[in-house]
């Protein structure tokens, strides 16, 4: 028998802020950063996850983390990741814990880093990248680590079961070809609302060189740039790549459709966080007047029963599961399931620091096990941050390679941490002590 | 001129999960506590605010609440109190910050605890109650502290100015009813979960001799013992007393039809929390199928964009405010208009530490100045941990009496705070040396 012996966390910033990488209409300054955890055991196994954030504040989830750590510390390893469910449900329902989401925010993000943490354990020990693992692994041992309260109106264990024995068929085949041929990706790269017309057409066309089937450009600052940046970047890609545009929350209900109404005319493939990934309501409103461009969101979607809403609304016509917003692989799975259910594409969020390399799994694995298809779906890429992970993604020719290593692809470099540890690390003295960094960093 | 020159928490814990008061169907075992905060200036004012916890998890709140500190430590205090829609949103909407929420759970909260700090120097400055300072600050001023973002197709600021101008009307009169004659009550102490049947029927007569015209009982752990509590609670009341029931989330939706369903012959009012109150769409399911019993909820709503949708899509009758769970008082007015807007009433949620100090405030405010009715409407009262305020409670006949002293109620004793912060105050060290306190507990 093994235990866990620690479960140690580190505040980990990367200053993107100074390139405006990343800026859109309301995260106009993110520093990509995570609030990364190691959870080690005496048999010397260690399993790394992490939740990213966009700076000020990774302090408090890296807080948030180490508390809910300490219900792991001396538990014995093999019980927790032989019931992923319930390893998962300790911390999630935990009775005096519950209350400070309940399953929404700092708590909810913290619960899936030491749960994605376990799975990575796992994954290592049996010798497989996650989704592997997943795609290989019993039915019903899958639908043992859902967790179904409250979303029994919309998928019950039963209807899980179903759609993973449908899935079953062909099975291997698609590994194979997994494997072979990888799954599409698409680039917010020449997007960023922080980028020059030159540089946006610039690298609009890069992308059609890459491979790419579809770049987005972020939109909601000014309607006038708006329009000049869609039609720079129609006349960049051409009527055959897809654009979508990401407002990220921007809007009220009105104000998204007659603004994606104005932009109508440069054929939007989706429509990205028109407004609060709360309003569900506000969502279904949206997508009736703004169809046939569709509705995306879920970057921010707090947990399955704002997704499961969504979709009994038909508020949406894409999922965005993202890896480190929900309490971990456990509760994705149960997000692509109830996207499988309503026959909806899952397109994942990532950019950030560390997103690509973790979300891959779960398209993997929706196409290998769930949904067994790629029609209209596609794994957001950005090109950042890559180099800090020990098993970057690849993306060629427009798709990402299928992950090799064993585990979740959510560790980081020992030496990328400790450099970028804040506000101690040696990159971040050598940027305070050269005052290149303005007022608004928490040090 | 003067500024803010600390931002002051502390972790403050009661252990009440040694008495099992505060036990329901989800929160089992709770230890009432407090993140406390402290804003003082250098002109020698101060202004107090806390988040409501259960325990476990309260200092990962104090340390969101000591990282959004920093955002107004230095800060001219004249100008945050001076627009308080302004420094709200300074906190709630900072770019980095943002992406912990948005607007829920931890962050959130955190958000709230100094918002409220913030109202509690005004309102001192003031020399009113928080209640009075709101009810008679001008309607203009009024909506600029609300938020509309993610609001405006249900309540624009045209709307509200409406709503406050038509609350006008008689105010002085209600001001002065209210000072001489309270605010209904009803009370949750005779209906925890704990509690033996014996207690259960002793507390509730005592209830109606105390004057309450409404008991609420928890229920959702045990069918047959939620129908014998309730026979025995409506014997010890009669028929004029209103029994509502709390089932703090415990139910699916189907499961929660069924469950009142069998509960309808003993005449329950509401039914509070049926089911997540993430499920806008869930409640609205139940409303349907358990009328003419009400549904409320509210003590866990994360923002006034869920409340919003909750009353779009018809979903409760009551809707129940928190004054901890969302971004303060700014936000708490949002949720009073968007309640008299839909013509919903407001019964606040109330109990843990220092609920029922704090929102009372805002069923004051509401009959002075917005709804302009009592009707329907309670505040809940649990008569725990008064003692440690500055200004505790004051329940007469079954009526909050108006409180009086200048500031919003949220001041704790410097004495209790420092005996029964955790883990090293006084009281906590006589526990833990004792051993009194089982594993549960986060040392």
């Amino acid at each position: 028998m093994s235990k866990i012996t620690s479960v140690r966390t580190q505040d980990v910033r990367f200053p993107t802020s100074l390139e405006l990488d990343g800026s859109d209409a309301v995260n106009v300054d993110p520093d990509y950063s995570s609030a990364y955890v190691v959870i080690s055991t005496d048999s010397g196994e260690s399993g790394h996850g992490f939740v990213f954030t966009c700076g000020r504040g990774n302090e408090i989830v890296t807080a948030a983390i180490r508390s809910y750590g300490q219900l792991l510390v001396g538990r014995n390893i093999d019980e927790l990741i032989g019931d992923l469910g319930e390893a998962s449900r300790r911390l999630v329902h935990d009775s005096q814990l519950r209350w400070l989401g309940p399953e929404k925010g700092v708590s909810h993000m913290a619960c899936g880093a030491l749960v994605n943490a376990l799975w990575d354990l796992r994954a290592k020990r049996e010798k497989k990248p996650l989704w592997l693992l997943l795609s290989e692994m019993p039915a019903e041992e899958v639908v043992s680590v859902i967790d179904f309260t409250h979303i029994q109106n919309a998928l019950t264990p039963s209807d899980a079961l179903d759609l993973l024995s449908r899935g079953a068929s062909g099975k291997e085949a698609r590994i194979a070809q997994l494997q072979l041929e990888g799954f599409p990706a698409y680039t917010t790269t020449p997007g960023w609302l922080g980028y020059s017309d030159e540089k946006l057409v610039r690298l609009s066309r890069q992308a059609v060189a890459d491979g790419f089937g579809m770049i987005k450009l972020k939109v909601g600052g000014d309607l006038a740039d708006d329009r000049r940046r869609m039609r720079l970047a129609r006349e960049a890609v051409g009527s055959q790549v897809k654009i979508s545009i990401d407002a990220n929350q921007r809007w009220e209900a009105q104000e998204a459709i007659d603004w994606v109404n104005e932009l109508a005319e440069f054929d939007p493939w989706w429509i990205e966080e028109p407004t609060s990934t709360d309003d569900i309501l506000g969502h279904a409103q949206i997508r009736r007047a703004v169809a046939p461009v569709k509705v995306a969101t879920g970057e921010a979607v707090a947990n399955r029963i704002v997704f499961k809403q969504l979709l009994q609304a038909e508020a949406i016509d894409v999922m965005q599961i993202d890896s480190t917003r929900v309490a971990g692989v456990n509760e994705n799975v149960a997000n692509l399931l109830l996207a499988a259910k309503f026959e909806i594409p899952v397109c994942p969020h990532a950019g950030g620091v560390g997103l690509c390399e973790l979300v891959q799994h779960f398209s993997f694995f929706d196409y290998a096990a769930v949904s067994g298809t790629m029609d209209n779906r596609m794994i957001e890429f950005v090109d950042h941050l890559h180099e800090h992970f020990t098993e970057p993604v690849r993306v060629k020719n427009g798709r990402y390679q299928a992950p090799r290593l064993p585990g979740t692809s959510a560790q980081m470099h020992s030496a990328s941490r400790d450099r970028w540890e804040f506000p101690a690390g040696a990159g971040w003295l050598e940027i305070t002590q050269g005052a290149a960094v303005g007022s608004g960093h928490n040090s």
